[in-house]
């Protein structure tokens, strides 16, 4: 099954470099993809030849045959007003690739530019599925046994319950079909696990969880706890979603850094460092991000998929590897279908 | 300056053996400390007998004069409902504790028991300041440097703007009297640093703070930063403080675990182990929880200091020692009269 694949060239801190280079290597590496690159045409151009000179010695070909390149003149920034940006910059990579999908060109958009411009583009360009209330960005969470989805962290704040709901019901999915988990278990976060504790939204949430066709509901999960992975999905309003996750990011990548620090103090902590590494890389390694790809925007007609803003080759080639299984489990049918049966 | 406080000393998973010891040791060490035990009279004379026999070759005397006991029947279990505990067990530990902070009798109450009660407990028996709409509870948060306060993270969740403010300004007043910091910076925690980023509750509150007498705001901080300490005062509601502090936590353990077991892997790993355990000590040293004592619930008209649940000794001390500072700095009144100017 062939997957297309439409990339924002120009998004991300190391775009178009590696967003390039990244694509390339995706479609060298799985033959069902064809991939768009979007953005400006010249600077794309230059990037492939540098990319087709490094592989000419390389054993596999340069796949001439499943690489385009759409022209767009216009960049959207990391600073701009999502929405302003979005009506604006009707020529940018961003949205001329979504276009692409709308107009059922390609099945998926990859982008690692600004969240919040995907988010507000994903709605307004590509569209929510029929049904669906509210779309909802969910990245997979690395915990110490496995991945957790976590569902919603996007910019759509102040959700209602029947959001939740259609949160739980999108991430049950998109588990189930990635992962490969039958039935995944879903959570909600909360400030206890007694059901009298939490805030309006999650003692309304509750209740519909628990009557969810679908939804394997586990009940509550305090946020200690997400580190080891307490259900497969992880249902939140997008305010603490973004709060969970960015703090996750945070507090992960201080501690690596102060264990790095400790290694290098002296010639002494040197070599006690060179002893431990190996093990220290492999008890660490389930926290290892990079090898997730992007958070999907879930509940839109086509598939589109956020990278990391600081994605380099290695994560732009994973998030778009990420769109076969999206695509060859049509989950995006499935979702309209759970979604539009529990009405 | 004496400074009273009543320690709930059945409560907590180590009551009343830590609890006991942490009380005596606070009173050995700081002279203005005097003690009031409240709970069963009989276990709690067993453990203070059972120190005092430790401390007989001690060169500090046992501060005999200093140290109370006033009887209460009943125990508060962690899986009560709280308002039920509070207004039924009348004779529990907890509750005659902060009965003698409400009738002058004592200054302060420490209690490692159930956060649920502890907060309920405060609001009904020992009851708010005039003026303050909402107490918070108010943990400093270990960052790589230096301590942030973390204002609200109690059980009264979906706060208004208007509790908002009040938690800065008592935030500020307890960071600046307690940390020694002149005009603290305070931040209120957000998914965004751009303006029209946030929920509806932090784009409400924002204008507010900045307006706002006696609070040094800086605007959003983002959840990512929370570990390198953006602000001295980080301002949330009650849900976003309790997923913060409890993730924080849950991360923290999680990860040193891992350091620990990649540690003792084997014996070349322990001698590595042997060879780093001082510099990674000193470089995760400003991530040590025991030093902090309790979190403070602020806005009261007693100070009632909640312990972490697995408090020993050294951390029931540490949370009466914190009683010493806010009485000296006379921290409720000046809460009082910021509370009351602002309105």
């Amino acid at each position: 099954m062939e997957v297309k694949v439409a990339v924002d060239a120009m998004g991300g801190d190391y775009a178009p470099a590696e967003t390039v280079r990244g694509a390339v290597d995706a479609a060298v590496e799985f033959p069902q993809i064809s991939i768009i690159l979007v953005g400006k045409e010249e600077e794309i151009k230059r990037e492939l030849i540098s990319v087709k000179k490094e592989m000419e010695n390389s054993s596999k070909p340069f796949p001439d045959d499943r690489i385009s390149v759409v022209h767009a003149t216009e960049v959207i920034d990391m600073g701009e007003v999502p929405t302003l940006a979005i009506k604006e910059k009707k020529d940018s990579s961003l949205v001329v690739a979504m276009k692409l999908v709308r107009d059922g060109q390609a099945d998926a958009i990859v982008s690692a530019g600004s969240t919040g411009a995907i988010l507000v583009g994903g709605q307004l360009v590509v569209g929510r599925i029929k049904g669906v209330k509210r779309p909802a960005l969910a990245p997979f969470l690395p915990t110490k046994k496995g991945m957790s989805l976590l569902i919603d962290c996007g910019a759509n704040v102040d959700a209602k319950p029947e959001n939740l709901v259609q949160f739980a019901q999108m991430g049950s999915i998109y588990y189930e079909n990635v992962m490969g988990v039958k039935n995944p278990t879903v959570g909600i976060v909360n400030i206890g696990t007694e059901e009298e504790k939490g805030n309006k939204l999650v003692k309304e949430t509750g209740p519909l969880l628990k009557e969810c066709k679908g939804v394997n509901f586990i009940g509550s999960v305090e946020a200690r706890d997400i580190p080891l992975n307490p259900s497969n999905v992880l249902v939140c309003e997008a305010f603490v979603g973004n709060v969970i996750l960015k703090l996750f990011e945070g507090l992960a990548k201080t501690f690596l850094g102060m264990i790095k620090s400790a290694l290098y103090k002296s010639a002494k902590t040197k070599i006690g460092g060179l002893l431990i590494k190996k093990s220290l890389k492999e008890q660490l390694k389930s926290f290892d991000t990079s090898s997730q790809g992007g958070a999907p925007l879930l509940g839109l007609k086509g598939l589109v998929v956020k990278a990391h803003g600081n994605s380099k080759a290695y994560e732009i080639r994973t998030a778009i590897y990420q769109c076969i299984t999206f695509k060859e489990n049509d989950i995006s049918n499935k979702i309209k279908e759970a979604v539009n049966t529990n009405e």
